[in-house]
């Protein structure tokens, strides 16, 4: 999605240095994938292998000074998730941010990662809701693809802020499958509107050394 | 999905009794779902302990004698994946039948699940491609809401058979969210016929008793 695909992890003297994506190195990323020789290698590993390696990505990489770290987990309330807490704990995170689609098995699911951020400390930041209708561009009516309404429900019934949807968006798609920048190009679409305002609420709500 | 939320598992001499969708007991269901006292609960297990519950899951459930058993993973390649090939190799499993959406970032993921197979000697019955495009039901016009082709190139480049596509269908989402019978409901619908025909394409392709 960033464009970095075949880009590489190098030593330096304080670790790993991560992939940056600009020269001004306003975003770095870390990934198993920059670690991998091929592509379509398959990760296959066990519990205690990738909790070593999120333990790893945490302490042996050289970050810098950071303004935000940013995890993007799998779904779900298992290994990764115990280990990204585990290792995230000393730095006092803000917390997590839920996302959900609007059908009620996603809802479900959801419902129990919430139930494990609680039983483990996490502070939830917010609920957002992605795929929330798409609108057709042929005749611009918009159609609840996927049920409606799950992901402001679902936070309402766990007392946590609800902060806004996404909605389906081929345009999306499209520039993270060519490369294109979808915010320099679509500055004007509701997708870009939506992630802006969510963007804008979880900076408003934390503490913060930005503007 | 099936509408057997709330159903519990019970103790029968020869294990545990799975749930029965209807008197036949044509459709018979397990889910870790079934073994928690409250449906929000948070399954917090690491591998060891989910890989002790899929083991159970094929031997300790008195499953009877059964056409097919289609076990329905997480996505990747980890412990839940190795723990199901694991247990089930001594019953010889006809394969794996691959899911992807038609977008890169799938498509890539989905990728590596192929190799997992091939490293762990897994046929592949073939790949599906799940929301493939959104036929509006104001105006009729069909949208590749996520890119477009990703499944079919996914399975040429692979090697194996491409078994068809599932369009974005909100009568789907519905159904399954009010506990309809979507196949009663809609048996007219496209996506009725997408699915009729990949089992047709799957039943063609195995071995078996059935007509």
């Amino acid at each position: 999605m960033f464009g970095a695909q075949g880009r590489a992890v190098h030593q330096c003297d304080r670790g790993w240095a991560p992939v940056f994506l600009d020269r001004e190195q306003s975003i770095s990323l870390m990934s198993v994938g920059f670690l991998l020789e091929k592509p379509d290698e398959a990760v296959v590993w066990r519990g205690p292998k990738k909790n070593a390696l999120i333990k790893q990505f945490v302490s042996d990489v050289a970050w810098g000074e950071l303004d935000y770290l940013v995890v993007d987990t799998p779904p779900g309330t298992s290994d990764e998730h115990m280990a990204t807490i585990e290792a995230l704990r000393p730095y006092q995170p803000l917390g997590a941010l839920v996302v959900t689609t609007p059908q009620a098995v996603s809802v479900g699911d959801v419902r129990r990662e919430l139930t494990f951020c609680r039983k483990t400390g996490v502070r939830v930041m917010g609920v957002v809701e992605n795929m929330s209708g798409f609108t057709c561009p042929h005749c611009t009516e918009c159609t609840s693809v996927f049920s409606r309404g799950g992901g402001e429900e679902l936070a309402r019934l766990a007392g946590v802020p609800f902060l806004g949807s996404v909605p389906l968006d081929p345009e999306l798609t499209r520039s993270l499958e060519e490369g294109h920048d979808f915010i320099r190009e679509f500055p004007g679409s509701p997708t870009f509107a939506a992630l802006t305002s969510i963007a804008r609420r979880i900076l408003d709500a934390t503490p913060t050394c930005l503007p």
